[in-house]
């Protein structure tokens, strides 16, 4: 593959450090790719926008920040309005229509999804918000298979968690297969 | 303070990426300093040694890896051998009794701490063996002060769960008192 470069932001909580670690994981261990995660705290952290870097590449990664994603997912407000400018030209937004009203056009595909209300609607647990959307982002980037992120999820969560954490991730990938067409 | 560098190393399921971001955001949210936390996946991962980086500093922070840590913990003896000769020549080198061997001086003080042991014998709960460690760690190198790990925890980890990972804290605490005398 070419080297994937991902920014997932949004207020802490929502869970994107996980998701950004589990992408990385499932592209190491299940995919043979190499992955580098990072990310910074300062400023923003404690104004409230988390931000988390992940680079997926088939060879050596050297520097592991990210300065222009291919693929930048905003959870908030906040996290969008710091970062919308930043998605790399003829990149991949991806907001959240319950937290983010986008107002800008920036030179990149937008997403506009409702994947915290289907995860509400659908599995009754906000906390597998940041799985919808990691299904969300691996369909429609192209990057891992969802066989691979549940492949690491089992080895981090309980048992009795598991299937909402499939059916989270089984939404993501059916909303992200939508927004392909 | 001085910028302080620092790399967690163990196995996947040690929790040592948990640890070193838990330490990122006490340092940021309840200290006021800067913080960049990352980890690579590559060979490294696949062959089972987890490796996560901390950099903690009142300043900016450019350039988030760290090639030659002040402080360096290593859970595994597969983590020991292979990143025990990148500690900075004067630093610390933590390792837990019951999974490393050490085998040979650097140049740095080393500590061979009793740490999952403790943990089995006063808490009966492995899980916490990170949090321990991380008490260690943050008494030895004088890092952050306990009351901000809890904090962070009390936001991530359920009411339940709270009390055994303060016990762990405690523990790793003393133990880090204990070792600098």
């Amino acid at each position: 593959m070419e080297r994937c470069r991902l920014v997932f932001s949004g207020s802490g909580g929502q869970g994107v450090i996980t998701a950004a670690i589990l992408l990385a994981e499932a592209a190491v261990l299940c995919e043979g790719l190499n992955a580098v995660q990072s990310q910074s705290y300062g400023a923003e952290a404690r104004g409230g926008a988390t931000r988390s870097d992940v680079i997926i590449a088939d060879g050596r990664i050297h520097y592991p920040k990210v300065l222009q994603p291919n693929v930048l997912v905003c959870l908030t407000q906040e996290a969008y309005n710091r970062f919308a400018s930043i998605v790399r030209p003829g990149g991949l937004l991806i907001t959240d229509t319950r937290y983010v009203k986008v107002q800008r056009k920036v030179d990149a595909q937008q997403r506009e999804l409702p994947m915290y209300r289907t995860v509400v609607e659908q599995v009754g647990k906000p906390i597998v918000f940041n799985i919808c959307m990691l299904g969300v982002v691996i369909t429609l980037a192209d990057l891992v298979r969802p066989e691979s992120i549940m492949k690491v999820l089992e080895g981090r969560v309980p048992k009795d968690f598991l299937e909402m954490n499939q059916r989270a991730l089984q939404l993501g990938v059916e909303m992200g297969n939508a927004a392909k067409a």
